[in-house]
């Protein structure tokens, strides 16, 4: 029942060929997958019926697993102009339908989400892939067929990781920061 | 009334800070200005604020005046791939909104647009807006105030003369081809 968990977070990895996506749920402290596939476009020759392809399942997402936050894998260089475009018009369509549904949404860069669930920024999509396996106790029959599900899983994972983060004290950036400047308030 | 109208076109020129609209209704052979105006987006900060401002305005828009097409004006060059990808999300919102009501998109690159309004793919915006002022007698003191509103209806009445366009001859790609291959039909 979707009742049962505390929060849920739709990750989302876009691409104009395959979109990513993953479902989270939180229970406690305990987060576990709920859903997670790709929505394959490649079969549309046409930019914009991918566009639309890609809000209607998105909204049908948000509709079935009415999510509270969006979490959205977000690259920003390395690709050319036209493409960021192209990959720009897909992110806008899919956090639409999130909008529509007046959904928060969080993005994350790449580097960020593999350190977050690797800890280390550098790590391969399969690397990402197996430690979500094992963080969040997936059988691997259900281990997806495209590393663009677990990607989109592993944004969801990475701002859950974020938001539960206690926050750093008044004066402060981080716990970091405060622990440097007041040393004898630890023990 | 809006169902005195024949075709209704809403014309998008999309802007992370300005998003200019312009709403054209044909009946039988004559365009007119059904509503022209901008949605100003510079007073959010956030960008994911602008994107739902976008989507919202957008929605409204083809609620309120219903339309049966939307064009756009999409450049394709000539900024850097992190504006580019500001600039694809805020096309994808504005789409998305006529995606969800299944409303066609035509996309225009502004060469085409303004060669279609002024015979000059060069022409200024300015040049741009005088001449839809004179083709749709529209009065002085309805003029926008911004350039983003002229460009989007620029978008619409383009739309409309291409699509209002005599098909080419079966063979040809265009009347021009068909002419040329065929001097003999030309009296």
């Amino acid at each position: 029942m979707l009742n049962d968990y505390d929060k849920i977070i739709i990750g989302i990895d876009p691409g104009t060929n395959v979109m990513g996506y993953g479902i989270l749920g939180v229970k406690g402290k305990t987060p576990s997958v709920i859903a997670l596939g790709v929505i394959k476009l490649s079969r549309f020759d046409d930019h914009y019926m991918r566009l639309h392809r890609i809000f209607e399942r998105v909204l049908g997402l948000v509709e079935q697993y009415l999510p509270d936050e969006m979490a959205i894998e977000a690259p920003f260089f390395g690709k050319n102009v036209q493409s960021m475009l192209k990959l720009g018009r897909a992110q806008g369509v899919a956090v639409a339908a999130a909008l529509h549904r007046d959904i928060p949404i969080h993005e994350y860069a790449p580097l960020k989400i593999k350190m977050s669930i690797t800890g280390n920024g550098a790590a391969s999509k399969e690397q990402v892939a197996e430690m979500l396996r094992r963080i969040l106790h997936i059988p691997q029959e259900r281990m997806p067929e495209f590393l663009d599900a677990t990607d989109a899983l592993a944004a969801a994972l990475c701002h859950y990781y974020e938001s539960s983060k206690p926050l750093a004290p008044k004066g402060c950036k981080s716990w970091k920061e405060f622990i440097a400047k007041h040393p004898d308030k630890v023990k």
